[in-house]
């Protein structure tokens, strides 16, 4: 039986409900995702939340209540962040929404927000050191992390929202504004001395994070569509910041990708951005679509402590993904298997010069090979290229998931040509030759377990008199396998060019 | 527990196994398919199999038998075709088969093959009068059916092999070969007066007409993935044979789109399907991907008999779509009632001129609006216009199938844009308005039950001083619901050009 939960997110700026449903196998799928932008940070008066902001979020909790009721999800756990927190009525209000939904919310610390995001990118990126930050509609909060492991970590009480309010009084930021944003930025980050000068990369979570991507993908025709792991240069960065904080209102909402509902505070968030990077003198950020929510989820799912590795982020995530999809996982694995093996003997004999980086590639291609039959058997190739180039897979930049979505469907060279051509911004033509060569490989390896049962176990590569021979060890005879594998190995040894045959090896032969 | 079941299908060019799951709702998911192409028409000999086409049969058959017991399937459809019904030795060959394997074969006439391919038909496309003809290795069958109802079948004992082999002697099918073939066709043809000049449409069935739609998609950069249903002028056919007929057999494989097994005897089938377009006086020739196989899969399930009208095509068709994508079904059906109810409200009070193909359109895009969350909950209305515009909806033309997925994923002028600037050869430009409007009316009726609970039962549509009013009748006050609505309607009012707002009602106002 599937068990289903809600995450509520009380934030400055908006109130977010998340209904996870986990699976007997710890496989956790979104099932829907309510927002009501609350602009709580607005309804803080000296220090309190006025009645509008309170009558808000009582409303928005009940509604939430009451879908979570309508589907008889009592699992939640919600927290609130800095607007109830900064609030001096926020236990108060804590208190009634308990009263009235039955909901208990917890108010996150400063730390514990930031302990959050930091788990969220640990858990889901390839970073070994690096800071990561999430600007919030009231708060804002940085950590520093080595080796994977959180180091310092610092909650600033102000947002997008209230730099918005405290420094730009006009429709176009002014340049006093501006200026006073920056000094003020330069004076917080300085209180941390671990910050400075870092040169690691810099990690963007949150609402203004995905939206800067979105402009800067939109701004040269970025040809995936994804924002975790999208990686932008320091100069971008200011570029942008540049250009949206010359533009009065109105205009900055026509700017291609703005969130609507953002264009008016994210000057401020894009301005934050820019300083830490700066100060941390950094040129790289990424953008992580996972944040405070996800790192609940996580803690909620696998405990508090972040992966040590990057294998093993990855191992979930392509875990996740073949039960998702639903892989035949005993095929995907001998596949894996085959093609692993068939790689370490190429290379063993000095056939090819790939190493772990490719490996990890045509692992990770093996096992979700299969994937897009669960959309449809036929153009299945073409499904398993839609689903791993547009669903996300965690811990593998945006080239790492291309060269595994092109190896995994690889079938002609001219299906390659169209997706190379389609992202030659991410994947440079040089990527061609290796794609190639592990495609081929991989559909040996599928043809060595076509009829999915495993009865071919092991291959060696031998060479005889200038040739090399796939000994295959099989339980039978005459197995459907060997009808269909001259054609792929044809195709093969025209790819390496090398003549590659094979010969079957039934396991009586030998006893 | 979902029951598995393979289908052997042992034809004169191809022997094919097809293993299908059916889920305990009738969902029929194809699971595996392997074939091999054993060319048994060119193994007849003097009437007579010959030794190496019994030989490749057995082994065949012996491999599909090991790959059934890998998977534990016992339940088997066996069926042979033309080219063990036409030999002398036909009858031994299934009974050694049946000692070897156990699986028993049945040898299909040609009345038998003939039913088959015109129930695939007509379980599966939108045709009222027409005439099937599937072209195999060693047989052709022909139907012609009125108001979806068989009438008259032939099965003639030539085929593309077997074609190929009596007038096509060089490379170049020269003119007398053509020549002589199109008097042998005509001849053929004459003995069935109920084909001459019956001026409906053509349904091609078979590899054949799969790799002619194939190589007139590519001459045409066709904008859709799919054959079924797709439609070719009875000059578009002639002037790919006049193309392929012309050049020598090297040449021929390079054509773009032809399938590099069939190029050889290509040019006797597409000359079959031209002779018959013109023996009927023929204007339009559709593709159909569904044949003999699916016919005995239809039969296997479903009964004998083919559905009487296209509106139960239509329901299988969305229900398997449903079912397979996992829709939360409750809130399908709200959603649809919603959408419909709205659509019959507009039309009553003379706000559009709407009839029932779109109401039909409308009613498909509400029942599978949501298909594309069970690829994944972000960027869904993607996934949603992928899976509609990419796996098969019988019943519906590809236009059809094209406005179901641009209503169904309809999120904001900019994305249909895209949609209708990528299929500009489909649906022509004056299908925007009717899209968007759907479109819009679609997003009203998803958010009148945003919580998927079905807390807003009926809506009721008022005219009140110049303006449109919803008044939306649901089961509690301060539904999420009404916190929802304001924007789609907005939407929804410059899109139509009304002012139209809600009002909720809740039902305790009423008692």
């Amino acid at each position: 039986m599937n068990r289903k939960f809600g995450v509520i997110d009380l934030g400055s700026n908006t109130a977010r409900l998340v209904v996870y449903e986990v699976d007997a196998q710890g496989l956790v799928t979104e099932v829907d995702n309510v927002k009501r932008g609350l602009r709580l940070s607005n309804h803080l008066r000296d220090g309190r939340m006025d009645d509008e902001g309170v009558r808000k979020t009582l409303h928005a909790m009940r509604q939430y209540k009451e879908l979570l009721d309508a589907r008889s999800i009592s699992d939640v756990i919600a927290v609130a962040t800095a607007a109830v927190r900064q609030a001096e009525n926020g236990d108060e209000l804590i208190r009634r929404i308990q009263q009235e939904t039955g909901i208990t919310v917890r108010i996150l610390s400063g730390d514990d927000e930031a302990r959050y995001g930091n788990l969220a990118v640990l858990s889901s990126m390839n970073v070994g050191d690096g800071i990561t930050i999430d600007i919030g509609g009231g708060s804002t909060e940085i950590t520093y992390f080595q080796n994977r492991q959180l180091q310092k970590s610092v909650s600033f009480p102000f947002g997008i929202v209230t730099l918005t309010r405290m420094f730009f009084h006009s429709e176009i930021p002014d340049e006093t504004g501006q200026s006073a944003l920056r000094h003020f930025l330069s004076r917080s980050f300085s209180s941390c001395p671990w910050l400075i000068n870092k040169q690691c990369p810099v990690i963007a979570i949150g609402g203004t994070a995905r939206n800067l991507a979105k402009i800067h993908q939109r701004s040269v025709q970025y040809s995936m569509d994804s924002f975790h792991h999208y990686p932008m240069s320091a100069g971008q960065v200011a570029s942008i910041l540049d250009h949206v904080s010359q533009l009065p209102l109105e205009e900055r909402r026509q700017v291609p990708g703005i969130s609507k509902d953002r264009a008016d505070v994210i000057v401020a968030g894009i301005a934050v951005f820019d300083s830490l990077l700066k100060h941390a003198g950094s040129e790289e950020l990424f953008i992580s679509s996972k944040g405070l929510r996800d790192g609940i989820l996580y803690e909620h799912v696998w405990g508090a402590d972040a992966p040590a590795d990057i294998r093993e982020v990855r191992e979930r995530s392509i875990q996740q993904f073949m039960n998702r999809y639903q892989v035949d996982k005993p095929h995907s694995y001998q596949v894996k298997n085959h093609a692993l093996s068939l790689f370490d003997q190429l290379l063993a004999h000095g056939l090819h010069k790939y190493g772990p980086p490719e490996r990890g590639i045509l692992e990770a291609a093996s096992l979700l090979h299969d994937v897009g039959r669960m959309i449809n058997v036929h153009e299945s190739a073409e499904h398993t290229f839609y689903l791993l180039s547009h669903v996300l897979l965690a811990g593998y930049t945006h080239r790492e998931r291309l060269l595994i979505a092109m190896i995994a469907s690889f079938k002609s060279n001219k299906l390659l040509q169209c997706q190379l051509t389609q992202h030659a911004d991410i994947v440079p033509k040089a990527g061609k030759n290796v794609v190639e060569k592990l495609g081929h490989l991989l559909i040996v390896a599928r043809m060595l377990d076509r009829s999915l049962s495993q009865a071919i176990h092991t291959t060696r590569l031998v060479e005889e008199a200038g040739q090399w021979v796939i000994e295959c060890q099989g339980v039978l005879d005459g197995l459907l396998e060997y009808s269909m594998l001259d054609e792929p190995l044809a195709k093969l040894s025209k790819a390496w060019k090398l003549p590659i045959t094979f010969r079957p090896v039934t396991d009586t032969d030998k006893t």
